[in-house]
């Protein structure tokens, strides 16, 4: 599989993108050539996109971005959906006209990783809108295999932010057969975007009572929780210590079955294992700023903890699941409902500004250059 | 583990039950002495009844209550609810005065099978109703482990029926499986009360598309099943083969992830296979009248099928799952929603014969004599 | 992926195979073009290659190879090992000089099997020497992704059965995160050539006691059975019904924890369920001339037994396990003794004599013509 | 269930024990009543024990000790077996004359735990030795579940450390993972006793390359490291940062599929990660001293980590699967090996300050007063 990011193949310059020109914060929209795509890969028409943390961080130009963004000029921005307008001659899965989003990991198969039913953490990985030019763009060119077929009714929105959807999923069922929710009480440690979607997915597979836990007093994203169907959104600002406390006295003194890390604080990955049963399960996704401090001991080994890095999504496990608990309504209106604000693609750094202050919890972009 | 029936303990005859004095079908109302426990055991005051499968064989005294029971007079009945009204010098986990249900599977806690996780299957298992005095009567004994405590509050008809939705719990999750159901397309092949209650759990869990097929043209059940939230009932007799086809249309031609069997139909055994997506899983609840054909080539071997026998309930996982599932008074309603009939204790004879007909789907008994 | 078979691309007569030219019995050892790869396949010229069951149907031109073949003329054979001579332009994985052997089933990579890790079902699979043309022949060509790369040390002959071991890893292992094998009892029914692989891989997989059962006396097998490490080798000649009850009394009367189904015998298939613990697991590896009628209550739901069909081995999973397997030398040493004869490959017919008749084990093909 | 210790049912003074009387290091050998059993429990006439850290760590009383043990006067020790000289009126499973070991930790079996398939870590546990009186002395009181019967010709001294060779077979094991041993590459970090062992576990459940590391250069372990089956022994002090490196190297850059943490070494547990595969696992079983600082974002989620903390053993699960194992004579001398001192139960402090001191593996005591 060629992995070379197409800004290479530019000719004319008859596109408008959001392009990072240079090793500093901001970007600029500007008019650059429509790419061309190659034998595998197809040239999709951008419908929607939408910003994810990473977008901001990219944006902002922080330590992260810094270190991991190596081609310069670059398109960024990865979650979206849009149609397909030219298909490369090996094309056999995907169509002109079909509308399509982005599974965002584009992998080499052949590793020992994709070998082995586990290609989203692939040795040789490349990231749409970070390795490679990214979908804020009038046009992006995706590998066959990372393009994913949407119902043409799907509301476009939504379609968007399938991704980041798929990492709440594979949070909350990072392994096969994850039995551990039905029934049972879980806690969203994180209100973000991923937090939220992440409190809805759990409610849509039977937890019984869902915690959701914000480290301020956000209104935005705790009437958000609300809304996801958290049974109780508690605020470390409020509640303090007693978190703990107030968890475990709803749980029996069980503590919960299941505790997602979506925040990277490292008071919340503490508190993971302060409210979970022994011999319960934690996710971890959210990242953290620096090394933590942790009491191994009694956080996982006295109780015989299960703990599971999250990184990306299951290929393409995770983009059925999505898709099939899509097609309920009810579960496709919450998920709607975490786009809190829409802007045409060229005002990307208010979407960006709202992000960064929390304001915004999913924030979506069109095609209005 | 003492697992004697406690029928040699009666002392003076001041209680009600429904006692199968001869065997031969039918069964009488009279008065018999009230059981006196042991130590490790409760006597529990019955407030609601529910009448099973097995009561109908049992009653009717088929080819399989002869072959299983052992010791008549019996009292049976097996699904209830009550109040805890003594408890053995022994006892420390349950109280007088405990709103309780009965795990119906008394297991003697040391053999390999209950050494290893899967005490539902243990090798000296007794049977609440079958192999010692069960609950269609005033007062029950039942040992310490084996009485689940209520939530107070909950709906006597509902505490009762926990036992087959645990069944259900059980089919839908016969080990740690849930991501097969999460975002998934599901068949419940029969509508009898468990498969009813089967369609309820698996939307609870996320299903995508739940189909449920019945073999004749019951309304009642037909209904139910759409109230249950599957998305397409289908009768065989209607349908005919035709009924695959359907299912596969519906599936973009992948068939489903799980087919759950709870009818007991070869020809539904049989279809199970066809509408099911290579690799997917089949469980099986439903019970044959005698050994079925099948094509086990393509049936199960090279669609590389996971075929699951159902037996009871993983004790006591399940019990809490349906505790958390039941949380939700959607849910709830739902489930209430599977009993269509209620009668006093001694008008078991009527109910029986509902059941029987299929006109009913759960029948719950009243303490009144 | 362009999965049409290569022989339309055949040029000069240029390399010996053996080709089926018409469907009817036998096939011709011939001189034939040597085939032409495309952009991301690969020429291997063969070094070694072995005969499975597959190719005797073909031979023999059963019912099933009359209705499974639909290229002819074809060359056959699918177990092999071989030096990569050339590589198309698209190929990144394998260069020219590796020394390779093949997965046999040729994926599509974008159905919804391939999407949710379990290719080995894909919904397009074509299998070589069977849907296009095989091994049995000078050269043969490779799609990129069906090339294993093999340690240049390893015996070839080794490295040509590494297909079929592959499946006997399958059956072991079918699904993650089996640990029934562990210092469990294991019977492994059926005795050729996968059957005792599988006996020497649950004996390296930890396995107590093993029982192999075999449906008549073939000595040469039941040696090789206690070569690979069974503790009891039972015929149903010598033990009949009394063979349930030896392997119930050798385990403290828990019967197995494991069955390995790997005869296609009805007889078989009983007595796996027969002998099986409750809860316990069974494979199905062999396949059935016909329908076969099963007590299902008792075999399966009563026992609440969890069954696997086994249908090739799980891409690359199982090729790592192997390689991992072979590494130790007594193992590889078990593994190269079911080899129990070598021939030039244009006496095909004498090995395919040797295996109708249960002379042989393994045979292994040289490429001399 | 009654849980106290059987201190207060001493009578008379009539047998030898190790008795911690004071909280302060050391411990008396001295003559104690005879301990009385319980209706559902068993009197044990000590065979052989064996020394575990927690017994070094009661008898130097360290800050653990200071905080856990509630009960003194105490006879410490839990790692035995011996024959049941007395059975109580509730005993059914277990007879005088039977040869038994003892599962430590004593569970209530009533918890959520304990209903939900993880009764090693009940909620209100009790362990043998530490809560109640253990094993250093002539007779021990056993309740009923907490007996395992040995095979009769069992070698006493491996009889007596199949508590921690559970261990060990629940680090290799912790849920249902065996697949990812299976010809696979393992690293285990720390070569005490239980190291060791599990060292032997995985090489006898079929993992490819072992490695073990040690922190110091302790010639004793290293050589019963290589004894176990390990590929490779590493030392921190020879090989410092490179170890990680070698392992790598050794592994075709993919690193170990598992990484078995038995240290308490926080340099171990960073090692753990750096040299684990994408995906792969850890298991946690050494403690450490104080909470430890780890990047979580690189260790565990960028890499998908699954990290199992590990505490006590699956009852009764390990024990079956250590009978299992135990049963081939090859990997029973294995073990046999770990022990490396016999003492009389007298001389325990000599076999304290050997484990101290690094100097003996497993030290087994033998009831000469």
């Amino acid at each position: 599989m060629d992995l070379l990011p197409s800004a290479s193949n530019w000719g004319i310059e008859d596109m408008y993108a959001i392009v990072k020109k240079k090793r500093a914060p901001g970007a600029e929209v500007t008019e650059v050539a429509t790419p061309k795509i190659r034998r595998s890969e197809v040239l999709v028409k951008v419908k929607t996109a939408s910003i994810c943390g990473t977008d901001v961080h990219i944006w902002d130009w922080n330590e992260w971005a810094q270190e991991r963004i190596k081609n310069i000029p670059l398109i960024f921005g990865h979650e979206f959906c849009g149609e397909v307008v030219e298909a490369g001659s090996d094309v056999t899965s995907v169509e002109v006209g079909d509308f399509v989003s982005a599974e965002t990991h584009i992998v080499d198969g052949t590793c020992y990783q994709c070998q082995t039913d586990r290609m989203h953490v692939c040795r040789n990985i490349q990231i749409l809108g970070v390795d490679r030019d990214g979908v804020f763009a009038e046009y992006v060119v995706l590998p066959e295999r990372n393009a994913w077929k949407n119902d043409p009714k799907l509301d476009p929105a939504v379609a968007s932010i399938q991704e980041p959807l798929g990492n709440a999923v594979q949070t909350a069922l990072p392994k096969n057969h994850v039995e551990d929710i039905a029934g049972k009480n879980v806690a969203v440690l994180g209100c973000g975007p991923i937090g939220l979607m992440a409190i809805a997915v759990v409610k849509k597979l039977g937890a019984a009572k869902v915690f959701a836990t914000a480290g301020g007093l956000n209104k935005v994203r705790m009437e958000l929780a609300k809304k996801m169907g958290a049974d109780m959104v508690l605020s470390a600002k409020d509640a303090g210590r007693n978190m703990t406390q107030t968890i475990l006295d709803e749980t029996y003194s069980n503590g919960v079955d299941v505790a997602l890390e979506m925040s990277g604080s490292p008071a919340a990955l503490n508190q993971a294992f302060e409210i979970l049963t022994p011999g319960g399960r934690v996710s971890l996704l959210g990242l953290f700023d620096m090394p933590v401090k942790l009491d191994f001991n009694n956080a996982m080994i006295f109780k015989a903890a299960a703990v599971y890095g999250i990184s990306g999504r299951r290929m393409f496990q995770t983009w059925h699941q999505v898709k099939g608990l899509l097609s309920d309504k009810e579960f496709r209106d919450k998920i709607a409902s975490v786009i809190t604000h829409k802007f045409p693609m060229k005002s990307v750094e208010e979407g960006i500004e709202l992000i960064s202050s929390k304001k915004a919890a999913k924030v979506v972009l069109e095609p209005r250059w």
